[in-house]
């Protein structure tokens, strides 16, 4: 068993550990979550209590459920929130009711194209209360009363969010950010959770020129937060990337940031090209998750999203189908290795200098160059030394170099390594 | 009847009314249609003496018809001007002569490839004279003597254009121009002429911040006329289209101004993209209608061609076969259609600044975001909304908006004017 | 018989009287097959002592070979250098030895996927002997003792070369280069020799604005050694290519230089594209033949290669399989054309700028131009005349107005030209 298919293990059984509970964009649910987290990572958990004004936003009430279901008329629960949270709107308000099934279906929703499955939807900021069932029970309720509980507040808080900081050589950031509000969904997010968390394992190992900072923040209004309370420490971030639905088969989306062509950017399109599976990169958008905000005008923060099936794209999303059987261990941990290549590429991207640039160095000489002349089957390290020699004129970097020559950006890396040995070859500057 | 197929009726009218004048680059033809334009348009009629010296060229002489034939060895006149304008090589010399068959034969023209048309051609510049009849008839003329009459006049006289200019809030421009030099052609170039006409009408109803100038203009001569007498001027033209082939039932081409990404360039391209149907876009070549002098080097302004089927490339060109059952009202109305709407991307093209840059504002508490989250469908408002949003930094106006999200204009126009009113976005400049 | 194929029969004489000659980075052979090329060019031989630094080579000893052979168990030779002197493996050392099969298969080189043919294979910088032979051979050998005699010498000596430069108007040169270090191989390179040799006596005829010079030097040790005693001239050099495998039935490849936009990349682009052959254009890469050293990141020279099928890339490639039955006269002619319309386009380019700039010049009055108006058929020549004209606003060179145009360099070139005599067009300066 390889290290990835570890790892993968590692981040299915997190996952299946936080999949029961309710979490939404503040509540006890988020507070347990990270609880968990934290006995893998030391991640600070941070409170902004409910009415703080966060740019144009104001930090909601907090919502706790402690119970909710529908009876029907013969007095049996037909929809349980203890079963599935998904069954409840998200930030419903109390209730308890006796309603005609006429005014019942008015806070029902279901997904008449997926009529057995349980869709996910909320009502964070206009006051609402509602349940959520599948479309083929929702058409068999008979006529006759209802009896509605809510039994949920929604009351002064706090919002609470996770940040784990990770210095390295420098102040100079990477960013990570997985949004921690969705009920149990497994896709989306606990995917994106657990690889961060194992991520951020992996990486306090390592020696790391940069300082990596990892937000388990609300979708939305929790990045919101972070950047309201953060704005001066922006200014660090050099890398990021929004971490979700990474748990699925499907092939890897990478979505540019909103410059477009940032380090990020190509770093993240030459690992995918380079992984050998099907893969997507696309344009920043607008939409989507928390690189709505990092990618806002008034940061534009080279931070991407880098998901596997994009959200929206696949039945399962946002319904009670994205639960634990449809991600798997294998998949989390290809994830977890195309998040860590993306590292390996920021952390080493530099501009070297070859120190004998007049025509090529004698490579023979030095035992970096067959002996035997005239075959034609020059091997990729010979012609990846040859690129590096050719192409480290001070002006391009490793994943420049890696980008035209073709190579993997990890072989480039090490050629690199013998050619400095060789004193052929002197860093310049980091990238 | 919808207000394009009205307007494509009228156009057609128009059409209708010109076409069995005889037009050249000079002569009473021309002046009988401004004539009649000026029942539509207060259009300002000029003259230009013959022999005046314009650039490199001199105005030439005027030219005018009274009548023209070809009688048979058995006295019948086989070829007539009366029947159809096409007939007479445009600028023959009076001419009287009887003479062979083989003798007349040096001054016909025909197409052999189609024998059933009279093709249009003219020598303005190479004093000549000639007739010009379907093949069929020339395959079959018999032997014997020939009497020719053309009893044209070349004279000293002057060249008349038509010129319609609508001032609007600003000095700058937009120039359309109408080749107004070919006789009983109806796509080439009544269609041309009408649109404009029309255009014009429906532009001094509105509120305008360009000034529109209108030309109708013999094609070349006219063209260097207008240029050599009005050099100043052509600083305020910020925007150009020639009209032409307008009327016929293919696909629409759009040939890029010199410059190639001027606005009119990009806002031409846009609105054919969004209006479903055919179209092409291709890069300038310095040969076609009058953006040939308008883009000519020392000019060079951005001035493209709009067409429907390009010239040269339907077998109807230039002969009697562009009648008036080759165009068709709905294909006028159409063609005035996506004219409009290329005007109004250059009236509403505008650079917009998001007043609450830093994160997304709160659409929600503004009525502008949907209520119930989850649903990955979001509207295409909705996501305009986030666009313009994204994007209103200060460097991009609302043509680069549209462009980059793939939205209509008219769209990203009208959401920018609810987040106005909303007090989150401001207008920085026009463009 | 055209020129083209003329000179491609001479091409192919000269290349059958250098077949023969065993050639390899120093030695005799090399002398003798310069001794040649001087019955068609007053080139000048340049030795370079053994020892002699070179950046960071040194230049070796030289090679010289009496005789070669492997005797079998039954005493005759079954392997002789004089047969074919790609028998030897490059720079062997002196051996006289008998030993056992398994002894000798240690030093024997075969190609078990083309068992018919003999490889070519060297090893100039690591002392060894060997003997290549076909698959099959090696395959049959009998058990038993085996005689071995390489009659070598690998001692001080020198590396010669050959050097051509041919002064034009101006010191600015044009560097062509072949390498002269293979044995018996026809394509690769007695085809790039035999065409730089008549490419230059082509040139001595012609007026020249550029200088030309013409290296025939050993691959890689042979441009580093002209480097290494040039550096100061090397800024002189405004176009280059390296001459190879022009001989074979191939599409033509061009392998850009390693700045990729260069006028040689572009001119050579540009003539491929207008020879009505197939030909393929692939990117700068720090493999191949001598264009390795003069892009090297301390030169960076705008010399790019221009071969028939590219190295490596066909089964005949380094094996006694590429002989004289592999090239054809009719292939070197083509080769040796295109090679010529290059240096056309290189002495051809020039900015000219349009006297009259302000609408088209009046052509007809000119005789150039059409006088009958209205067919849709203009002619190349006069589109190409209108290409001109609008496009010389002394921003663009002639070659920039044929890329843009679509039509070749010569008759962009010879339009030009009747402007300049028309007093339209002056020249502004050459590129």
């Amino acid at each position: 068993m390889d290290g990835i298919t570890t790892v993968g293990i590692d981040m299915y059984a997190l996952a299946e550990r936080l999949f029961p509970i309710c979490r939404s964009i503040t509540g006890e649910g988020v507070r347990r979550s990270l609880r968990i987290l934290r006995e893998y990572l030391p991640l600070e958990v941070r409170e902004v209590p409910s009415g703080t004004p966060v740019f144009d936003w104001e930090v909601p009430r907090e919502w706790n459920v402690r119970q909710a279901w529908i009876k029907g008329p013969d007095g049996k629960k037909i929809v349980d929130f203890q079963e599935n949270n998904l069954h409840l709107l998200g930030y419903s308000l109390p209730v308890r009711r006796r309603l005609s099934l006429s005014e019942l279906k008015a806070h029902l929703y279901s997904l008449p194209e997926q009529p057995e499955v349980i869709p996910y939807r909320t009502s964070y900021y206009q006051e609402n209360w509602g349940f959520c069932l599948p479309h083929r029970q929702l058409e068999s309720l008979p006529e006759g009363e209802y009896e509605v509980l809510v039994d949920s507040s929604l009351e002064a808080g706090s919002l609470a969010y996770g940040e784990y900081y990770l210095p390295g050589e420098t102040e100079a950031e990477v960013l990570f950010s997985a949004h921690i509000c969705h009920p149990s969904l497994a896709n989306d997010n606990l995917s994106g959770i657990s690889l961060l968390t194992f991520l951020a394992r992996e990486l306090q190992k390592a020696a790391r020129r940069y300082s990596y900072r990892f937000l388990f923040i609300p979708g939305t209004i929790g990045a919101i937060c972070w950047l309201a309370r953060n704005e001066e420490k922006t200014r660090l971030i050099r890398h990021g990337l929004v971490a979700s639905l990474l748990g699925d088969p499907g092939g890897f989306t990478y979505k540019r940031s909103r410059q477009g062509n940032a380090w990020i950017d190509r770093a993240a399109e030459h690992v995918l090209k380079h992984q050998g599976v099907p893969c997507q990169v696309i344009d920043f958008t607008p939409y989507g998750y928390d690189e709505r905000q990092f990618c806002s005008p008034g940061f534009n923060l080279p931070v991407g999203s880098l998901t596997r099936s994009p959200y929206g794209s696949f039945p399962e999303y946002h319904t009670s189908a994205d639960n634990l059987s449809f991600i798997r261990p294998e998949c989390l941990g290809e994830s977890f290795d195309v998040y860590r290549k993306i590292i390996q590429v920021l952390e080493g991207n530099a501009v070297y200098r070859n120190l004998n640039p007049r025509c090529e160095p004698q490579l023979g000489k030095r035992g970096l160059y067959d002996a035997i002349g005239g075959a034609s089957d020059a091997k990729a390290r010979q012609l990846a030394l040859l690129w590096v020699l050719n192409l480290s004129d001070g002006n391009h970097s490793l994943l420049d170099i890696a980008e035209r020559s073709g190579y993997p950006f990890g072989l480039i890396q090490e050629v690199s390594g013998l050619l400095v040995e060789a004193g052929l070859l002197v860093k310049v500057e980091d990238v």
